[in-house]
């Protein structure tokens, strides 16, 4: 089936980890080295070492030892049990376990990966990669299986919907946190096609700036992130993995400030203060504000000087100063943005979190706020900068004219003093900008992510055999990896040195990059409505883009669990919120399409700009509650299911107590047989002056049927008017 | 100890049922009161029945079976379990479990409660009060414990602050229901201290309309709700009710549409579609409205009208008039008021809900509205349409002229030419509804709770008596209740006979009122800054009030369980986000203390008044996340009890876990053996040439040992620049 037989096996292997000795000094590395196969074959896994590229050793592992994989599978599910991710508490011999709730390939290469990384006291090999005494272990991957990889590849370019199964199927091989990627774009894609034909409409018949469109767009925002809320929560109870994300999976890096003994459980606490840990979170606020200012300062005066050459400046070299503010854009921002990411992915390391999820979720927020800046900046600057204040702002750009100076043959090409009267603001750039933003931008992306990686690898390959070969003309041969390869294993071991040396795939980047097309969408969209059609187009492209990307471009990912999306539903609601206050101002800036004759819009009133963003502000609130209480009423199939699990086990044990009650003979037909006697009645007459007083009033009527008997005697003998009463009752 | 000895004992009565068997005819209530004892018999209680006040009986009930209690106990408490509320599944055998797990009086009596009400093929007798065939059953109610009452009444009233040891003691006796809302009125008691020091240091030094002491009332109010919030958790998990609110009690009034069967569990479910239940929920939007439109009609003409007869006439009769929209308001408000609630609890019955928590919070959230009208829009009339419009608006109050023209002597007493322009506005107006919303109607409402009720009890005592002793004289005796009790009995009988005829206590009308009161702190303190001293001083008495209402004016409470004080929270937190809003707009409409010589504010700007409002919002907002994040932080003895009960039960799974495995040999050192053998290895090496390619590159290398070797061959022959690829890593 596959061209190259290589691709068709794996050989058994589970996972294979690249372990590079050649950053440490030999003795060194081969002492950790045999170290480490000790610790593997302990955790009960088979290794064989083959050599790698570059000064590398491939170690490969499958599992040896059954006892050990249904221990750590156990250990696995029972630690689910008790954060409540499972709702029963597994069997312990876990091969008939096993029957009744199979291994998914996802689950078992998870707990494979626990036998290797897990401590040594929880069952584990202890391997943890790139840290501590391990820095030489560099990666942990699992091999790609080819051959469901090229038939997934062809189900999904083939068919235009991704179907639910569809999405079980990734969960099973990938896991949940990608799967929940999938689940998203497609989920948002499928909701895009409502704000794509009503754009499509409002572009041919109702022109830009359309309030009609902007309130159906915020109201289809409003229903996506809410039901995508309540989709999250069902697809995590479908895939049982509701409250995976409580479960704490500790961060090695982790440095405790001191360790105290519970009293109770005598556990050693590592403890690191919430009020430290504050501290140093708040330094987040002045690297968001250097952030913002930073990245503020490229982007407006790139803008500044863009808007002052295409329209104000008309000297020499236009045609090409033009390009001056892209060429800056393209270099300084993308430098500057890799800077203020190691700044926030250190500040996030001396945030010192416990916690895997806190550490990500921290890490989130901080990306979302830089990419908040380099993505919508320029939109806003345009929006309510440029276009209200355009005539009072840019004759101030007359700064630059300074600069142009030298280039200009004459005065009067500056135009200074003619343009501050003359100048007229150009009513189309923030379409242009967002065209760009919303058409190109996408593009451009989608070839960085798929088609220049591609490329990209293939010439390192070409250089790589370049250089082999220059060397064995030199004289000097350096030894190829595949020289000592066993007959029979060299296609395979060639592959495998392939993918050790693909990227690491992080779900969180693509993530990312739906978050910020939401956001162009929720805010800018009324300004051009074609928006929402692009990014339906782009999606179907992108959810097959990302799988090719995932088979081809990295290595196979570690199958994680997720039970949502993380952070970025927050993000995403945040955007919604925001979406209409952009919206609102937009539409009221540019309402009745209207630039006034001097370029800026006419007659814009601060009270009235103020009251329509805090009447639309409002009414989302509204809305989103309104919808976020109607979705939350719809039955899903995972509540289904979770009710469905409790009442089993309710009825279950109900059934059991009320048969143990029934052994019980019923108390009350027991007392009544004594009190038919009445020689008994007589005597208990008489005990009863010697009883208690709380004796005497329980032994007044002994039984339900003579305390029956009494109260009949009471309501007999009472006088009342019958009918009266009634009466009363009916009324 | 107790003056009178009918109070020292309760003759072990549980409950105590009041049958009222004049409202059918006898031999019906005979045939039911029959059906009752003996259903009661069946569940496992005594029963002793004695006569009742107008024409009831009594009917006294205890324990009579052990099975049938502990039964009803581990019921209870296994359905705890399968909710999560707790942790681990109840022994079977309870009587060993109650000395681990002690019962509570709470759920002692909460357990018993089941045992009467449950339906019977749960182990319950079925009786449902005023429902169906049980319409005679009119209460079922605890005997107060008035030995425990006196000495709780004193320990409060002479204890400054209640310790939570105190609130642990009413969670035991009263349910967590009621201890909720004592939790809460004392963290708001404790918090009020600050803003009681804050606004009186304000009132003395700042004046009115002070911004600080807005800003820190408002950082107060978001710091106070969000720590409310966590607290509540906290004490829902110390009192081990975390998730009782997500248990389903379901409403004996349910009337589902349908019933259809569940495929897979087989239990027959009792549908309501949700799409029903949201068309007829749309129905509180008209009622809504209707009475937003009726209640404001009432209150603005009022205002109208007093504003008018104050400010603007001075005919004769003026000082009876001005009484006129007093009168209006305390005999038509109170009405409307009730005639709304009805419609609304006609609305929240019609709206169908399955559960008891479900209906709770539907009408909780109609009264919400309702109290929000009457109690904070005359407050709201005042400040954004009186003062900024009152020169504007007044001069039309002209139409009352005529209605008052009869009793004017002369045209000049109506000041109609002139007050047009002379009409001023009188600022101390505000003020001083303020001071009677916090001080003057906190007072009425403590006397209305307290006072009223027990003057107006020993009233009706008083004209029964009368009542009885004419009918003695005009020969026609009304046979007393009391006449046939058996000897010894007569006080306690008497006691118990007052206690039915006691109001029943529902807590959400106190907690409502201490959710209004925050409203009126939240809204409108910024108006007079003693306020919050006012309500300080009255929480004191309101704490130990409401504990003496509970003992003296009501009937014993059944001990519900509940894991916060519901819906109300979600009040608070909306009233705060009003409050940042009403603040902002009161500071600024009032700034400079600044009314204009017009007697209007001076320079009201639309704009600047919605930039502070806009500003000061989001303000709020972002505190409020702030504030949620930082407490969230907090570590809590709740949660740390959470922790280690978790941490115990992983301990002890992995460690069994961990044993097991342990039993199984090692797989790696069995292989070790094989390799030793050189025999063997040849006999390998010729095997292999049989295998598969997936056994041939298992079988290379046996076990780590030999792995090591090869790997360790691998590294000392490779030929590399140590010292360069070492400093690389430095690097």
């Amino acid at each position: 089936m596959a061209k190259n037989p290589a691709l068709a096996t794996n050989m058994g292997v589970d996972y294979v980890i690249v372990f590079r000795y050649a950053i440490t000094d030999k003795a060194q590395a081969e002492q950790r080295l045999e170290e480490m196969l000790e610790r593997l074959s302990g955790a009960g896994l088979a290794t064989e070492v083959r050599k790698g590229n570059d000064h590398s050793v491939l170690v490969f592992i499958k599992v040896g030892s059954d006892e050990h994989m249904n221990a750590e599978i156990y250990r696995s599910r029972a630690k689910d049990w008790i954060h409540g991710v499972r709702s029963a508490e597994p069997a312990k011999d876990t091969e008939s376990a096993l029957e009744e709730d199979p291994l998914t390939e996802a689950e078992r290469l998870r707990v494979i990966h626990g036998l290797i990384t897990h401590p040594r006291d929880e069952g584990g090999a202890g391997i943890t990669p790139h840290k501590g005494k391990w820095e030489n272990v560099e990666h942990v991957f699992a091999l790609h299986d080819h051959n469901y990889n090229k038939e997934w590849i062809k189900k999904w370019s083939t068919q235009y919907l991704l179907t639910p199964e569809d999405l079980d199927e990734i969960r099973n091989r990938m896991g949940e946190k990608i799967a929940f990627y999938f689940a998203f774009t497609q989920s948002y894609f499928t909701f895009l096609a409502f704000p794509a034909g009503v754009g499509a409409f409002a572009w041919a018949f109702l022109g830009y700036f359309s309030i009609w469109y902007a309130i159906i767009a915020s109201l289809w925002c409003v229903v996506f992130v809410e039901w995508w809320n309540h989709q999250e929560r069902d697809l995590s109870v479908r895939w049982g993995v509701k409250g995976v994300s409580a479960m704490d999976q500790k961060r090695r890096e982790f440095q405790p400030e001191h360790s105290t003994q519970d009293p109770i459980t005598g556990e050693t606490m590592q403890i690191f203060p919430a009020k430290n840990r504050v501290m140093r979170q708040a330094l987040s606020i002045p690297f968001i504000i250097i952030a913002v200012i930073a990245l503020g300062t490229i982007i407006t005066s790139c803008f500044a000087i863009e808007v002052f050459i295409s329209e104000v400046y008309s000297g020499p070299l236009k045609s090409l100063l033009v390009f001056l503010p892209t060429v800056i854009l393209t270099t300084a921002l993308p430098a500057l943005s890799g800077m203020l990411t190691t700044v926030a992915q250190k500040l996030t390391d001396f945030e010192n979190y416990e916690t895997e999820a806190q550490y990500e979720r921290s890490m989130t927020a901080k990306t979302f706020v830089l990419n908040f800046i380099t993505s919508y900046l320029p939109l806003c600057l345009t929006s309510f900068v440029y276009v209200p204040f355009g005539s009072i702002l840019v004759p101030y750009l007359d700064v630059f004219s300074v600069t142009c100076k030298p280039f200009a043959e004459n005065e009067k090409q500056l135009q200074c003093p003619k343009y501050s009267s003359e100048f007229e603001i150009n009513p189309a750039r923030l379409r242009k900008q967002v065209i760009y933003f919303t058409v190109t931008a996408q593009i451009v992306n989608l070839a960085m992510e798929v088609v220049v990686p591609y490329f990209k690898r293939q010439g390192l390959m070409k250089y790589k055999e370049m250089k082999q070969d220059r060397a064995a003309k030199n004289g000097a041969p350096v030894p190829s990896a595949a020289a000592d390869d066993p007959e029979g294993e060299t296609d395979f071991l060639a592959r495998v040195r392939n993918e050790a040396e693909l990227e690491h795939y992080d779900v969180q980047g693509d993530l990312k990059e739906m978050v910020v097309q939401f956001g162009y969408l929720a805010m800018f969209s009324v300004v051009w409505p074609l928006a929402p059609l692009s990014f339906l187009i782009n999606n179907w492209i992108e959810l097959r883009a990302d799988a090719v990307k995932i088979c081809i471009e990295m290595r196979r990912p570690v199958p994680w669990r997720a039970d949502s999306i993380g952070p970025w539903l927050n993000a995403l609601s945040f955007i919604a919120w925001l979406g209409s206050i952009t919206m609102s101002a937009l539409v009221y800036l540019f309402s009745n399409d209207g630039l006034g004759p001097d370029g800026t819009p006419s007659e814009i009133k601060g009270w009235a700009l103020l009251l329509s963003i805090f009447f639309s502000e409002h009414l989302y609130l509204l809305t989103r509650w309104l919808v976020a209480t109607a979705i939350s009423k719809i039955d899903s199939p995972g509540r289904q299911k979770e009710r469905r699990a409790m009442t089993l086990t309710r009825r279950k044990v109900m059934k059991e107590s009320m048969e143990r009650t029934r052994m019980a003979p019923p108390p009350g037909e027991k007392v009544d047989e004594v009190t038919r006697s009445s020689l008994e009645e007589d005597a208990r007459q008489g005990s009863l002056r010697n009883a208690s007083p709380v004796e005497r009033f329980w032994d007044r009527q002994r039984g339900w049927k003579e305390a029956a008997k009494i109260g009949r005697l009471f309501i007999e003998r009472d006088v009342y008017d019958e009918k009266s009463s009634q009466e009363k009752k009916e009324l």
